[in-house]
């Protein structure tokens, strides 16, 4: 699908406004999204067993599965701040409810930053008004700048699609794997539609999508106490509603949500702290365990597509976790050995003679020791700004699954350990 | 116990030699470490699906449970050469049973260092008649800086116990988390003792013992292909075999076990590569899951110390391997957040308002929030060569485990971007 600029205002019924209320020194930190009618929502958050407020706020909020707004700031999480972390959350919501004329259930909220320090709230509150003053559709580009940590560029995009003959539009907000200490990855998405779309088909899109994008990105393996991933579809492009999950609709709004958060996933792995190039590790042919496949053969049960792929994924993310695979791509070193010794800890079984490992275009291992390869012809490959690595298994049966991310980098240490708390 | 220099040839009736065959450019490659009788031995072996034949083998061996030699090579990893590889291994074993006059099937082999790259024969069998030709109980410096790869120092030690009225010791030498690339990190430890043990109370408390030492250090999380603990006991101080585990000589020797594990496993993590400090820790009263312990309650069974331990355990590598928290070690940033969010996400339920983290001794999180600590005089501690993190989540009947892992530099991405294969 061809993605296109204009992000979150892109749909039809969306407005957006990012503001500088004073939570960080130089850059914007609040931003308002806004349907101009009640839209149904959705949304994804970290598993994470430390969830900041404003996550326990949008699971309870999202009950309703409708929603007006969605209020973030940024500079500050407030995760680990006690009672006082939730008193501030509800009055953030609550304000925004306010300015806006909204009930205050319809308002969602997020917040990326430090942790363990109260929230400015005079600041916020008065950047929340600001804000709901400013609103407009015109771009997002404040919205966009005003979600960002430590990101180093603004992510947004849209794609467009047809539904039951109307032009659909889909767009989006992230803000990926920069960090301030004390704090951790968050990474947030905000999509808006104007299709019109059933909740619990919208939810568990979502969560499928998520899945296989955002959730197959990792830029240290830590996860944050704040991620989410919110959608609102106000349904003012007029199709009639999505209800299923099986409809050509439905497929055809699956593969617009799939192509803007996949674009997202590999925005946000590719600006990964103190990245230089942003790394595909596809791990194919990797069958369901023996044992397991039988239980469920027994049962008459079905693995999911997911349940499925989760054994490759394992695989894929123990490579792109691996400090070494990292630690050698930034180094542009072909070094098959570290690959193949992580898919060996990641709790797969597998023969190592029938494994095949490509890097950045070239085989280099296959039936149990390293090919002929031109170690300098790879190491040249290495150096562009997308390196793929591939390792197949060529088990009968095999899934195949994708993990996206980048490098391990001098800079890296540089951002994580020179910033004091 | 304390701990005293000598080794493996601390107890009597072992001798050893260190030579340089030429795999590697400047430092000695080849190591023999040989008992003068028949000993019972037993070993604990790496768990990555790619094992290199030298695990292999003395596995195969190890069925007879009686060793007289370990034959060892730095420099090349001999992982990942196909058949060739299993035909050197073969002849390295073969050639040292040759030249010692020992059966072959008594003699372990262990390799470490570059994988993919065929072992040069002729020079390891030179190596090892020339080491054979210089066996002696002096002292074993030299095989302990031939077992060596780019670790930084040597690692020795050696401790006496009493049993059945008779004076016993318990040598070891190890090497640890340096790597050649593209190699991964190969974790050796061999141990000697003149003690007298029956092979399957030996085996028994090693696997024990490794689970408390050498299986609760991590440097990156990688595992090697080649990782392998051993211990020869060949009973020349004449006490009387020990026979089960739960004899008060067995229990004697299990302590001095432990102790020389973990000297050995805390050496290892304190010279991890670009490695600053020694990091322990340790997360005490994390419950079994309820449902786990019901199960376990209802079928009558029990749960192992190792099962119990497994759940802090888990937790505290989660902690022990967040490149987050590790850099933050290394900036001497008293970052609780990062400990607390690696924490949530190692899949153990908890609730965060009764967790407490100290840092360097002072308490820095409980009750839901920071304390109210002085973030210098934290930083200022965290600059020791010890560091201790405690994370306690005081659930009633909870188990309590130690890993042990070391803070990542700059030198960590430097060691491992900029050497290339």
């Amino acid at each position: 699908m061809e993605l296109i600029p204009g992000g979150i205002v892109a749909p039809q019924g969306f407005k957006t406004a990012g503001v500088r209320c004073g939570i960080k020194r130089k850059r914007k930190d609040i931003a308002l999204i806004v349907s101009d009618v009640e839209a149904v929502a959705a949304g994804v958050f970290t598993t994470n067993v430390v969830k900041a407020p404003c996550v326990i706020s949008n699971q309870a909020y999202l009950q309703d599965g409708l929603a007006r707004a969605i209020v973030v700031n940024a500079g500050n999480a407030n995760a680990c701040n006690g009672e006082q972390g939730f008193t501030d959350a509800v009055q953030m919501v609550a304000h925004t409810a306010h300015v806006l004329g909204v009930p205050h259930r319809r308002v969602l909220s997020a917040s990326t930053g430090i942790i363990g320090t109260r929230m400015p709230m005079e600041k916020i509150v008065a950047g929340i008004s600001d804000a709901a003053g400013l609103l407009h559709d015109g771009s997002c580009e404040d919205a966009a700048e005003a979600i960002m940590t430590t990101d180093t560029f603004q992510k947004q995009v849209a794609v467009q699609m047809t539904l039951d003959g109307k032009q659909a539009t889909l767009g989006a907000i992230a803000k990926g794997s920069g960090m301030i200490a004390p704090n951790m990855a968050t990474m947030l998405c905000f999509l808006t539609t104007d299709a019109s779309i059933e909740q619990a088909v919208l939810q568990e899109m979502l969560r499928r999508i998520c899945w296989y994008t955002f959730n197959s990105i990792t830029v240290d393996g830590d996860t944050s106490t704040n991620d989410m991933t919110l959608i609102l579809a106000n349904g003012l492009c007029g199709n009639k509603p999505i209800g299923n999950l099986e409809s050509a609709d439905a497929r055809e709004f699956e593969r617009a949500l799939y192509s803007v958060c996949l674009h997202m996933a590999k925005e946000i792995a590719r600006d990964g702290e103190g990245a230089t190039k942003l790394v595909e590790v596809t791990v194919q042919n990797v069958a369901v365990p023996e044992r397991l496949a039988q239980t469920y053969a027994t049962s008459g049960a079905e693995l999911s597509p997911e349940q499925r792929a989760a054994f490759p994924r394992s695989v894929a993310k123990t490579i792109a976790n691996s400090p070494l695979v990292k630690t050698a791509l930034f180094g542009n070193d072909p070094n098959w050995g570290r690959i193949l010794a992580a898919a060996g800890r990641a709790g797969i079984a597998f023969d190592p003679d029938q494994v095949e490992i490509a890097l950045a275009g070239t085989t280099v291992y296959r039936q149990g020791m390293p090919t002929d390869f031109n170690g300098y012809v790879v190491s040249e490959a290495m150096k562009a700004k997308d390196v793929q690595i591939l390792v197949d298994f060529h088990q009968p049966q095999g899934e195949t699954a994708t993990v996206y991310t980048c490098d391990f980098s001098y800079d890296y240490i540089k951002i994580n350990a020179e910033y004091h708390t």
